[in-house]
């Protein structure tokens, strides 16, 4: 076989032979050894498996010889969706217990009250906040991921064949972000949940430790996030001049036309940072694109931070679109507008210092060896 | 006793009792029972202690009676600042470690090379990004907690009553920022630890998830962050008319004169970001101790977010104060400014967004009760 990934073949090596009648045959030659002891996911074992060791495991060929790499890359572009909706599951029940332990647990009093008694330590300001940044980025994530799976079904069903390229295109920009934006999103509500719960959070028997230990492998399989990053701007951004990205911001600017129409002072700063936040990811998206030419160390420097500003503002708009559409259709729309202009707010404002990093950033990062070999 | 905590008091009870003779006499009426499954720290076991299940334990009081909440608090001020060093030790161990990893693990090549071989991971900007990352905050931390320190030794040790008031302000206001900045950093480079190892950095053997574990309670225990920014807020900045806020900012603003001024082309954008940060800082004091009277739910909304802001002000301030020393007293100053340079494009860099959700934020978390309680 050719040296490398290019001479890896995909086999099916079963527990179990079977016989030529197709009755359970022999015990093959396989089975697992060291079992590890992961940080979390303990539902999932992972180990070595060891062949050969009774004279040889039979194992069948799938696929063509020399193809495996292709085989798991099948795999793997699938998962990656599958792994951010992961980190959205797991943020959707770190928040779901850390609301409910937010309004059963007392501690304190409210701010500028006296009582006798203790109030729910929701009553805080800063317990507020807490849930209300789970919640709402728990929400963007899954408006991500959405998105994503829109896309990927019309890029499957599609008759029309420019409809079909422009979703199979929005499919492969957008499938990155939902899964490296959602799985660090995963990870930062399930570490607001144990701190909701306070020093019980700390004890494996209330819950919250283990979402904080089980979303920490989402940041890390199927594609660190960091390749997630490298793949969004060498491979997505880069592709046809940038215009996936383009044509994408053209749309999310439709939904902040709308979100600047409306008018409503709740929506006033929603509309000022969503517009901002337009405004830097197309300027960063420029400046990696010049870059991607001609200094590509440049722009991978600034890769996480630029899938970053994408998601706060991807995820800001997605908020306020779904507010837009509650204003026209339901009665309690007040809560879709607080979380879209909190997480406007908290998370998309970000996006101009995500835009100076993106830009500015290089330089230091890529003479990072005079301090780390030093 | 009174009711709550001005009834509580603090007793010595120990495991044997001692004879009048003074030797070791009976098993007291004291044991341990149901140690916590935890997160981390288990080499720190934690119980419930069990006393009077055979007739009754005998204890001995510490200090006078109901006044075991103010004798706890000395502890508890103590304990501030030396978990703001644990969480700097924890991410200094975690940075070593993964630095370490990433000289030694060879996956891919340096991007733009063909080679047959692997290159160690360190080759990739996205890691050395993380590496800097950890590094940089590790070293903001660090110096903040060192500051305090220093500021705690002059308050009990000058002689001046003046210089020995101003240090006792310094060291209040210092010794929030200390713990919550510095435990927020050793939880976030812990992470980024584990990040470095790729799927090696969940199985536990490595060791990198341990660190992660352990840091978790440090953002909790001794005053929860949320606690330590509240404390910052109402007490700290609010002592004075912000007298402590003000004179701390006139000492930055001198460093960043000096940066400044040193028109060294590394330091451009040093200068650019930490003056930014100052004016950010200085308008967030403002409007927050102008709330603190008017509106102090608006206040509190905003304390997590302006505990953050002045922790990256302050940390960015300090890292480049040490290269402006660096550049006169050491031949390879370059580290420390490349060190500077990264945390002010992007730690201290999210300062004018940290102001922004400062002031914008309040509405959106005091009226979270619409969506979290609908």
């Amino acid at each position: 076989a050719p040296a490398g990934t290019r001479g890896i073949s995909l086999f099916l090596v079963p527990k179990f032979l079977v016989n030529a009648d197709g009755s359970l045959g022999a015990r093959n030659d396989i089975g697992a050894s060291g079992i590890e002891h992961k940080l979390g996911m303990h539902a999932s074992p992972t180990c070595t498996m060891v062949m050969g060791d009774a004279g040889g495991a039979i194992g069948y060929l799938v696929g063509e010889e020399n193809r495996g790499m292709a085989c798991m890359f099948t795999m793997m572009n699938q998962a990656r969706l599958g792994v951010g909706i992961e980190g959205v599951g797991i943020a959707e029940r770190a928040y779901q217990q850390a609301l409910a332990y937010a309004q059963d647990r007392k501690q304190g009093r409210a701010p500028g009250t006296k009582s006798d008694t203790s109030d729910a330590i929701i009553v805080h300001p800063d317990v507020k906040r807490m849930l209300l940044q789970m919640r709402s980025m728990t929400a963007a994530a899954r408006s991500i991921c959405y998105a994503t799976a829109v896309a990927i079904d019309v890029s499957e069903r599609a008759e029309n064949a420019e409809i079909q390229g422009k979703a199979t295109a929005r499919a492969a920009l957008l499938t990155p972000i939902a899964k490296a934006f959602s799985t660090d999103i995963g990870n930062e509500v399930a570490s607001l949940g144990v701190q909701v719960h306070g020093g019980m959070g700390f004890i494996e028997e209330t819950g919250a430790a283990q979402h904080f230990r089980d979303a920490r492998i989402t940041s890390i399989y199927e594609g660190t996030n960091g390749i997630q990053s490298i793949d969004l701007v060498t491979r997505k951004l880069g592709a046809n001049g940038g215009e996936s990205v383009w044509s994408l911001l053209e749309e999310l600017s439709g939904i902040v036309d709308r979100v600047e129409a409306s008018n409503d002072p709740a929506f006033r700063t929603t509309g000022i940072r969503l517009r901002d936040a337009l405004d830097s990811l197309g300027r960063a998206s420029r400046w990696l694109l010049e870059k991607l030419g001609s200094a590509p160390n440049d722009a991978l420097a600034g890769a996480t931070p630029y899938l970053r500003l994408f998601g706060s503002t991807l995820g800001g708009c997605m908020l306020a679109n779904e507010a837009l559409a509650a204003k026209d259709q339901v009665d309690d729309d007040k809560r879709y507008i607080t979380l879209a202009r909190f997480f406007a707010e908290n998370v998309t404002v970000q996006s101009s210092s995500l835009e100076r990093t993106v830009i500015d950033g290089a330089d230091a990062v890529n003479g990072a060896d005079a301090i780390l070999l030093a």
